[in-house]
């Protein structure tokens, strides 16, 4: 026995499950709930279930809601012309924290990988050309700049092309903020490449 | 409204007040078990309020048990002549962990630390000496090598005097597998301070 508390021991165990949660850290946040008052652990444990309950995913553009269609798509004051295709609700978020966009949004559910069997039927591609269909006029493909998304970018841009609407994608270049320096010679062929006049 | 979903922002919110976890690892593990099946993140939260519910400090030792007095307090097996203190659950562990100590602990919930307001009042010092009058033969202080661990070692070794016991502190020195080189001149004092015939 390591520890002197099976129940302590499984909190422990179920929180080294969870991504960037190693042994002992999660030691440390068990300790740490350990002190705390009571309501506080058992709010978090509600609110771990209540998620899991109420949130599904929207039935238009894939993200995490609560309600179908998600407010979102629902938003009367969107532009339903401009659709910015995303691999995560992770990068809805991103997206929506540069109060930039106006448009809707689409979740894939990840990118093409052929070495983990993900292929665009895995993905919501299929929702994705459906929605092309009525009275859209932009796409703006904002995948992540690694191989994966690069292919799905591709393979996107492709598909597309049937349909009468502009396929954009997002800008590649140097991160505001950065140093020439310490930039990779990929970014700055990139940024030279999609130089803009000033 | 950042998310689209309440009781997720909610988990979010819950998960980055933990320590270690800051927002966008707090985002990171609720994406990542809306993704689990449904029993995992119950399970998780089931095992949250168990934990609290079913833990208590061992009235001997304080160290984190299920039933009063814990296990180890318990044990027929181990010698009931030496203490070693500690500062945290944690540190038993750490301990128990080299399979190499057979005697009790006393933990003492922490360290002396005036400018946090931490007196030997707000520790488990009096259960300490209490403990040291019914036949124990030596206590082991263990803390950890800071300067408010070392005030608490010297504070409880003065107190530990009046008792018949002999009183013993954890070496410090050079840690197994580090290179001379690296370690800094306070350690290498130490090490050469406590030096063994060999």
């Amino acid at each position: 026995m390591l520890y002197t508390s099976e129940s302590l021991e499984s909190v422990i165990e179920h929180l080294s499950r969870l991504p960037t949660i190693g042994r002992k850290t999660a030691q440390r946040i068990a300790l740490y709930l350990l002190k705390q008052p009571r309501e506080d652990v058992a709010g978090l444990a509600t609110a771990l279930v209540n998620m899991k309950d109420k949130t599904l995913y929207c039935s238009v553009c894939q993200n995490i809601t609560e309600n179908d269609p998600c407010p979102i798509c629902e938003s009367p004051r969107r532009d339903r012309g401009i659709i910015c295709v995303v691999e995560d609700p992770s990068d809805v978020l991103a997206v929506e924290k540069t109060n930039d966009y106006h448009g809707l949004y689409h979740v894939l559910g990840g990118v093409i990988n052929p070495l983990e069997g993900v292929g665009p039927e895995e993905l919501k591609v299929r929702e994705l050309l459906h929605r092309v269909q009525e009275n859209v006029q932009e796409v703006i493909l904002a995948l992540n700049p690694n191989v994966e998304g690069e292919m799905t970018t591709l393979y996107l841009a492709k598909m597309l092309k049937t349909f009468n609407v502009r396929v954009t994608r997002i800008a590649r270049g140097i991160p505001l903020g950065s140093e020439l320096q310490f930039i990779d010679e990929a970014t700055i062929s990139r940024a030279l490449e999609g130089r803009v006049t000033v």
